[in-house]
């Protein structure tokens, strides 16, 4: 055993978070290391799936929507969720992609200054829908559209609507102080609409002790809801009664079976609903959330960040340039490295059972989920990943580039 | 038997379509009238999803989206629907909620003319969300929205930018000439966008021959894809190019791994694509696919026109109002009857083993699957409903008024 593996067996041996693994389903002998774009698959999901589609809809029928709960599936398993940001009952709504809902709470967001022309701030450097969508309600309600890296700079230097940001950056893995920046927006006047998809389930968040205002995120990374399980949307009490959004389906009426020709949104966070929801893929979540009801997030954090130090530290010994910040307080869950052939690289490392992924151009990227990582996966990982670059066997050329999902 | 009973025998003997029931899970004992809120469970599909959870996801994890084609899904499954609606390949996308994709082809329709102020008229006695998307695609856009029950009349009356219209009606079942209303449409300048949510699966529809512009439609009614299985958009070729999409998901990108800062909307269909799909509900809508593959829906349509009629005549007969047309080419595939006490009519019916549902006030509403639904199914249906009427035993407290999805 090398010397990091032998840290990382003790490592391993005392982690109080060793026995979550069993939670998961895991192929034997891989690693793999991209959690953060696509969960694993938690234990109870298989079984419950199967009886959603033989039980439920197969002998329930359309009864289902009453006698299986998938009417109020919604806000129920919001409120799951809301456990895990920080949030009270009845201010997370599921359902839809991350797009979908980031364009709702975007447009609902600016609708809260009808008068003004503040602009929307966003992240210069983050995941690109939510500058595509940003952009989309710009142009739809006349707002200009800043991109910065400085978004305290940005709040000082005009006026601003509306504070669109990511907790944690999907390409670097730099974590933002929600609280701070909330604050700093409440100050210039402005709503924060924070994009939580590389943060929840990963460390512990604070929505309303932040006094956030309206959140988005998705599902199918650190709580591993399956392939393009449906997002969710934070939306804080105080701003509910007024929430204008314009996708305005009828399951955010308030009296959807009355079925009126006038809308008129729901009371609470009902009004986030939208159509009729994917119901397997969102029961699918249901059962993985299972798997996070006794969790101890500070606990999953602590181990989160250990491994990112673990990794930082073999990948900065082997050569590696590292893009993620060092600091604790400032790093997600996962931790990319910068090399000019990240694509190739990545490609000979999945054929050699280590699963991560790219950022283009340059960005090798490793998801660590504390519940189902171990030092040992990262050791035998940095030393796979050490082999396949010193030997420069990445560049054969049957190594296919192949896209991944954020 | 009585000679109701004595004909459906006859009826269901000489049914092209008999044996396919058995590509259905059915209930024993259940008569199922609701397939046109959602659709009994096809046979192949608890297998598929048993695969698509514990192979797909839990084996091949992230590489699922290339190795087990869960990225090119949208438009594929989106192909094998366009071949229902009289769609070449390479114009109809599936995914999002029928709200969403609505929301999204509407702001389309209206931006094909920029300069103009043209209204959007649409079905005053339409499903809900599509009068609430309008209105707030008008409000968005800064356009009228016109709500009419005669749409000829409308399109001569003004200036007319889209007409957004329901093929067959919700509540009543009306049938809607698409070819003759899309040609009215185009000869006042408007565009249209069809709601084809209650037609697909049940009857022959010729998008493409119709000169339609834009049409989207649910899956989980006729087509049995699953409680709130994705929806689609159909985009005619021609308007592909110019199509100006809101909804500007990083999936709908033309180079969307490249993951630029800029959007700049996919060649062709895909840029229906919004963010990433419920892959579980996607793939279960997949499966339920196989059982269309070698359908004719012009028998289809032969026999839900017949089962129309055998209904409609059995419920006139015992002195039920009937509120959809009788010509055959003024009807959809489901029946409606009008009742005072339509709520708790249709929870005894419920309770005897007969589902339909209720469409508020007074609506009973019998939907139609020529696949499954058989000629005996409403013999019997009309027994149970003419002897829970007469006797006045659907007065009984107990039982509980249940709402039904759409």
């Amino acid at each position: 055993m090398s010397a990091a593996e032998l840290d990382a067996a003790e490592l391993d041996a005392a982690d109080p978070l060793a026995n979550w693994r069993a939670r998961f389903v895991l192929p034997d002998g891989l690693i793999y290391l991209d959690g953060n774009s696509l969960g694993a698959l938690p234990a109870p999901v298989a079984a419950r799936v199967g009886d959603v589609v033989a039980r439920q809809w197969g002998t329930d029928l359309v009864r289902g929507w009453n006698d299986d709960g998938w009417w109020q599936a919604p806000e129920r398993i919001g409120d799951r969720i809301g456990t895990l940001i920080g949030a009270a009952p009845g201010q997370t709504v599921t359902g839809d992609s991350t797009s979908v809902q980031l364009f709702n709470a975007l447009v609902a967001a600016v609708r809260m200054w009808p008068e003004g022309a503040g602009a929307i701030v966003t992240d210069a450097g983050q995941f690109p829908t939510d500058g595509y969508v940003a952009d989309s309600v710009g142009r739809l309600l006349g707002r200009e559209v800043v991109r910065t890296g400085d978004p305290y700079e940005a709040l000082r230097g005009g006026e601003v609507a509306v504070l669109a940001w990511s907790t944690v950056d999907f390409r670097t893995g730099q974590r933002w102080d929600m609280s701070g920046l909330t604050a700093a927006a409440h100050a210039a006047g402005a709503v924060v609409v924070w994009d939580l998809c590389h943060a929840v389930g990963a460390l512990p968040l604070r929505v309303d002790a932040d006094d956030v205002d309206l959140a988005v995120g998705c599902t199918y990374k650190y709580l591993s809801g399956g392939p393009g399980s449906p997002a969710f949307m934070y939306v804080a009490r105080r701003h509910q009664a007024g929430l204008d959004l314009p996708l305005t389906g009828w399951h955010g009426h308030s009296r959807p079976f009355a079925m009126e020709a006038g809308y008129q949104a729901a009371d609470g966070i009902a009004r986030g609903r939208i159509g009729t929801p994917p119901m397997l893929s969102m029961l699918a979540l249901d059962a993985a959330l299972d798997v996070f009801d006794d969790v101890d997030l500070d606990v999953v954090r602590a181990k989160s960040l250990r491994l990112g130090e673990f990794f930082i530290a073999g990948a900065g010994e082997a050569g590696f340039e590292v893009i993620t910040p060092r600091e604790p307080e400032r790093r997600g869950s996962h931790v990319s490295l910068r090399h000019p052939d990240a694509l190739p690289v990545m490609a000979a490392l999945i054929e050699a059972g280590v699963i991560g992924d790219v950022r283009p151009p340059d960005v090798l990227r490793f998801g660590f989920n504390a519940l189902y990582t171990s030092f040992g996966d990262l050791a035998r990982a940095l030393a796979i990943l050490g082999e396949v670059v010193e030997s420069g066997r990445y560049r054969e050329a049957r190594f296919q580039v192949r896209p991944t999902v954020t």
